[in-house]
């Protein structure tokens, strides 16, 4: 397998240090292919980057709405959070509000991706669960799917042990839970995963290799829910503004994607995945983004999608300034020293630009 | 600039999800280039790969004899250590044997590299100083340079502040500590750095961009000690030896470089750089090694170099096991479930393929 295109580079002083290659492909809701850069065909674990999708299951199926879930809850649900303490709390919250503790999660334990989160834990002489796991929101949202599927038909809530009976083992391909997210993927990339090579992810659940266009097209209807059923285009919508409303939930303090939608709102949703997979839908353009760096860097990606956002989306001065940092970060060092930045390398820069 | 063959592939379940390109030089003493993949001429950050080089003037110019530095410490002069607590407390002990503190060094502070150290500061309300910073070593080396050029010619040791007077400055290239250091680099890459692309470092000293095959001569120098002159080839012996006797000091727990270099002792002598650089020296064979991942990913880097390693040098059965393990690691997620595992890429086993 040859690696594509070098996208973004990394700058020491005025010298090139670093070159990252991949793909991007940008994809209407009718499937058209509006851009390209290397091999769009070519399948992608797309990893945290399809949370939304994930999480489509628990909003269309009713679960969300009988529990009473709040946009905090609801962006949780889309996010690889931080593991500050308002993120284990909200994750807490969606859990008691479906009668079980953290001992549901089956995402397993890591300390807060945010440092300080993790070294203010250590100092209060605290250790973390699986709230602080960034996959913990999508995780609890698994766990109000299985409490609707527990309830059956009757009204109310069922207890707790019902809940936790119904959930077990929901990280696994065969159970109730994962089936139905399994058909919210296919509904919105097309694609049958039971087609596609599987391999597990760092929270333990399947995670599908897909085609990049075909990631790009589930996240134009995403952005229009054309092309979905009545109960999956009404979630997507809500969990669009969810994440709009609350965009600290779905990653944290100064992370990415709570800095975009912050400054962008509704007009974009984004989301990072593992190994460098960025996603995104631009609403008011009916387009869908998918982006795969080769090498799996995060920061490369970040870039990318910054540069195709503020390339696509029309941006007033405050917004512009925002998705220009993010496509231009400074690189400082220890004493504080700028020491060099990221850009966009010709290849995409040029795939860019107008006419 | 386009980037390199494919070295290592990142395999997630049976599918490829990422790869990493690169470059590799393998270079005998008289400099003839013994293995090439990618563009070895292109010029390469070294960063921390070359912080033996930058040791050489703290040996070969007596300060190291004259302060009385024992193995740890040189070895910690060579080192991007964790910031364990005894790598903290060594580069306090060679800073007291110049009869300075902490303060003398300009490299600046960052939470220990090694989490469970960073959180066992902050479990104990602590915060940290420029002894964890992972090149105080190094810094507080080029302070022991410092000590001996404020002692002048005469006998004993001077005071505290003539030391810290004469170090002062001492990140900077024109600072006669640093030029000191550009001769050595000269000396062994055969490149005059005053010619070469300059970028400043992580921890504020200059890094100058030099080819990797000449880094990989540099290495071919610092494992015969041929090409350099008495004082440096004696000097790059006592550095190996001293890092081959205290691995642990160069880099720390869990580390590729303590983990290949307490299981192979004086056969190889290899140090990581930031962005996915190393360097190696294989001195029964007379050879340098130097390898550049493009997109700067220390774990495609590590692979590269475990690679090489178990490719050139005969191995026992022990060795070979920790060399194979370095060069197919496995990838574990948060449950602890074997998700994946990097592997060598083709381009990188048909060059290093017998015949």
């Amino acid at each position: 397998m040859a690696n594509g295109p070098v996208l973004v580079e990394v700058l020491r002083g005025d010298a090139v240090e670093s070159a990252h290659s991949g793909a991007v492909a940008v994809v209407d809701a009718r499937g058209t292919l509006r851009l390209a850069i290397g091999d769009v065909d070519r399948p992608v674990f797309p990893r945290s980057a399809v949370k939304v999708l994930q999480a489509l299951p628990l909003v269309a199926g009713g679960a969300a709405d009988r529990l009473g879930l709040d946009d905090a809850e609801l962006a949780l649900a889309c996010a690889s959070h931080n593991g500050e303490p308002a993120h284990a709390a909200t994750a807490a919250a969606m859990l008691a509000k479906a009668g079980v503790g953290v001992d549901a999660l089956e995402c397993g334990t890591h300390w807060p991706m945010h440092e300080a989160s993790a070294r203010a834990l250590a100092a209060a002489g605290a250790v973390p669960d699986a709230r602080h796991n960034n996959c913990s929101g999508k995780h609890a949202g698994f766990v109000c799917v299985a409490c609707l599927l527990a309830a059956g038909g009757a009204p109310g809530r069922p207890d707790g042990d019902a809940v936790r009976r119904r959930a077990a083992g929901y990280v696994r391909p065969d159970h109730p839970v994962m089936r139905e997210v399994a058909a919210a993927l296919q509904a919105a990339t097309g694609v049958d995963p039971a087609r596609a090579p599987v391999g597990t992810d760092g929270c333990s659940i399947p995670t599908w290799a897909l085609p990049l266009r075909a990631l790009a097209l589930a996240f134009a209807r995403v952005g229009t829910g054309q092309g979905l059923d009545a109960d999956r285009a009404r979630a997507v919508q809500r969990l669009r503004r969810a994440v709009a409303a609350a965009p600290f939930m779905v990653a944290g303090s100064g992370r990415f994607d709570t800095r975009l939608m912050e400054a962008l709102g509704e007009r974009v949703f984004c989301k990072v995945g593992a190994e460098g997979v960025y996603t995104a839908a631009l609403p008011e353009l009916g387009l869908g983004v998918a982006v795969k760096v080769d090498d799996g860097q995060a920061r490369a990606a970040e870039v990318v999608m910054a540069t195709l956002v503020g390339a696509l989306l029309p941006l007033d001065a405050p917004a512009r300034a925002v998705v220009d940092g993010l496509a231009a970060p400074v690189l400082r060092n220890w004493n504080g020293l700028e020491v060099g930045r990221l850009r966009a390398a010709a290849p995409l820069r040029s795939a860019l630009a107008p006419g």
